[in-house]
């Protein structure tokens, strides 16, 4: 099934352009789909503004079968240039870009009004597109290695959050009841969320004196966790993007990673060139 | 009462299995607490909610009698294979397990609706349980160091905030008054909790304009003070993390600070004893 | 007016008990003038309650007179023991603890309901006393140091937030306009107050699209800067904490603040003792 | 158009004092238009308020004509001593020096109503020349170089936080639908930014099971994501922060790194050419 035949040159020409971006036309390429996902986009989230529909329905509709004719083209050149187009079509990004135009020949073929709608939010995934563009970022890789090295310590922290949430929930059925609007202990455990994220929409309120003082408590503590994300995720960030400034290599094993202020490689042994003065980063 | 004797071969297996996560077993037992646990909780929270209970109220009570079956043999198991039964039975963890499954037996003894609910609502303290695993988690520990360095100073915070918020209350009950719901100091200082921890509920919300203006400024300063603990658990996290690295000391000019995969004295070009992989936790 | 007599040995001796707290006998009245704070304020609150007071009523007059004549009886102590009367009586301690008796016996003298309301709430000014016990906590001075020293970069925050919500409220008054509720400029600024800091009441919100737009992109603005002052004091807490690290003294000139890798005295050029590895607090 | 002739004497003495602010003139002309701003806003702010523009309707117009009386001066005076007239009054501030007299005379020429209330809102423009003033703060600079070079990742931040709205907006638009008050997809995100943000006003909340569920997911993650922002800049601002100390260069072996104060080389020894002063500016 996986067809692993050698590139013709139109191929690799093709390739370049629609799936690198380090020539002017791949960027150009790359550009033109992000203001094209753009426009899809905004498109789907007017037609869903009724007073919208009924005026432009028909504009709409030629710009959304524009879109998608363009998105087709796109994703047939995609098919043609890849060495395996089976794997390029299970792909993660394969069966977004595929996803991407499908909404719209469905919604032809089934013309339903219901199961429309959900076909047409489908379109949305076009978003996930933006992500390939994203890998062209260094500032984005940076923020995924520190996401990535601190999730131990942040699924910790999110697994406390549950915890809390459901004690507080259940307390809270307890003490307020379903006559205060707190039904069931899912909808309390809804409540302690919306209390401790420090969102507080207010259609569900403590009414009771001792409801109250516990939600205070409550507000408290999640006002004051926030802080527990946040300085793992600053401790992340500061290493990831402390870490290049070890760039000093060793003369003899050319291993890196010394601290600033090593005078021998910790690898080694052998002398290192010249101390760098801590907590300074080369500025040569 | 305390009995010390020594432990029997059978019951050295039982509790390396049971108590311990080291070997295969003692992580699949661990692995299927936890899933009986989660179970357990969700029963919890789904037989709440007034219409799942009428439709499968049956199906409940099975789940229910089933959980507390192996949570009770999975007790009587712990109280066999320890050292000391006493010890055990009145430790933290200990009560918990016991928490765990008494109210399923109080509930057949009292029939009663009142009382029931409180009784029902204490099995959710089996979510205690889930913190025994933590332990395993390095992450957990580091976390907990941090905190723990850090909580004079998160006490002065929140002694501020406490004062703060009350000086606010009072200010806010002469500002507004019964009229606009502030019908007693400790609501209003209520109020100023949602207020400044920037929940922000809106069942009470100042009226006047010199309300608005106080408010305003209670805002503002809570929007700001938040960076308080904030900045004190990222200093507590940072600090925490770099210990580690203080730890091997060279043989040869005590110096410290070597990185985790150093070999060599950065200090002295002496050769380190043993090295340790980077960031990595020993997970034997 | 400026009484400076020496003092005599019982006064002597009762200053080291009420001023300060290195002895025993010291920090008992230290706990014991937090303790009757504390009760102090508990009364101020409870006696707003309108139920409470209807039926506590009596008991609450004598814990009330209570606590001012212990607190009267202090305050008259101090003034024995100091060396300077006047001095004392004007500082800012020596009005806390004035205003912290005044009230109960002004609302004997005044028995008009209007203006005993605010004469009791001058009460919790006793809370300010609290702040004399917070000299002697190390982490309370640590965090003052460090809000004292980003209190010029706080100053630039604030300003640029005061700017957003001036510009922003103008904005919204008009284009929500007095029908939506946004009735004048200073009313909207209250709304865009409360949005930047997300406390987000919903008493105001956008009811047009346009004001709905505004909005969305105020509250990713507001939930975006709070970045600011964490990373303001979260720099200044770090500074701060890693200030007492360099406690390596020169042998030559003693002076102190050198850099953990040092080897030469920065203040002289003498050789410094013992270079300490970068980054690793002395925990010798 | 553009005259580049030399200044005369008068003109040269005047630019120091509007233009700039080390002598004390220019000191107190800054100090002197910072309060005539402040008031200028006070009163925007206050006519905007239908009582008290009834009741002080003269009082104000004669303010505001003094007032623009005044910037009219030293906006003639600021083009009479530039030497490229035609530069200064197409510069970001010589517009908003315009913007900030001419809403008073074009409200003079014009007097409509609702024209006229735009045209007022207009003269808040003039806290923009607040800025100006800005850039004599160090502070501002630092925190400005911070965001500056945070830029492109908190660009990365806000996209993903767009994506996620988007998503969530229609993935709640399909959940709740137009009879819970989730009329339209951008509807829907505007909720989605108000929970996202925990800003939460409660004008629109999830009402089933699923939208509350999801809703709940939301929220733990606009309240963990905020991490990422205040990571990024706490990092920026403590790069920012350290930067000035790595200026001074020893002149004997060229080290870097030295503290602001220190007079001799940490390296070497040797004498360092000129202290500064500890965490002070030059303000000279």
């Amino acid at each position: 099934m996986v067809e692993q035949t050698p590139l013709r040159p139109w191929q690799r020409r093709l390739y370049t352009v629609i799936f690198e971006a380090d020539t002017p036309a791949g960027r150009a390429f790359d550009v033109g789909l992000l203001v094209l996902i753009a426009v899809s986009v905004v498109a789907v989230l007017l037609e869903s503004v009724e007073g919208f529909r009924a005026r432009y329905g028909d504009v709409m509709r030629w710009v959304e079968w524009g879109i998608t004719g363009i998105f087709t083209v796109e994703y047939v050149l995609r098919l043609a240039c890849v060495r395996s187009r089976w794997g390029y079509a299970t792909s993660f990004f394969g069966v977004v870009d595929l996803l991407a135009i499908a909404p719209t020949y469905l919604g032809w073929l089934w013309p339903g009004s219901q199961s429309l709608l959900v076909i047409r939010a489908l379109r949305l995934l076009r978003l996930f597109r933006v992500l390939k563009l994203g890998h062209f970022l260094s500032e984005a890789n940076l923020l995924l290695t520190a996401l990535r090295s601190g999730r131990r310590k942040v699924s910790v922290f999110l697994g406390t959050v549950l915890v809390i949430v459901l004690i507080l929930g259940s307390v809270m059925y307890l003490v307020e009841g379903p006559e205060h609007g707190f039904t069931s202990i899912p909808r309390s455990v809804y409540w302690a969320v919306v209390t401790v994220t420090t969102v507080g929409y207010g259609d569900l309120a403590p009414q009771t004196v001792l409801g109250q003082f516990i939600a205070a408590i409550a507000m408290v503590m999640g006002y004051s966790i926030i802080a527990v994300p946040t300085g793992i995720f600053t401790a992340e960030i500061m290493e990831a993007a402390r870490r290049p400034i070890t760039t000093r290599t060793c003369p003899e094993c050319t291993s890196e990673g010394h601290a600033p202020g090593a005078r021998y490689c910790q690898d080694c042994g052998a002398r290192l060139l010249r101390p760098q003065p801590p907590e300074t980063p080369p500025t040569g």
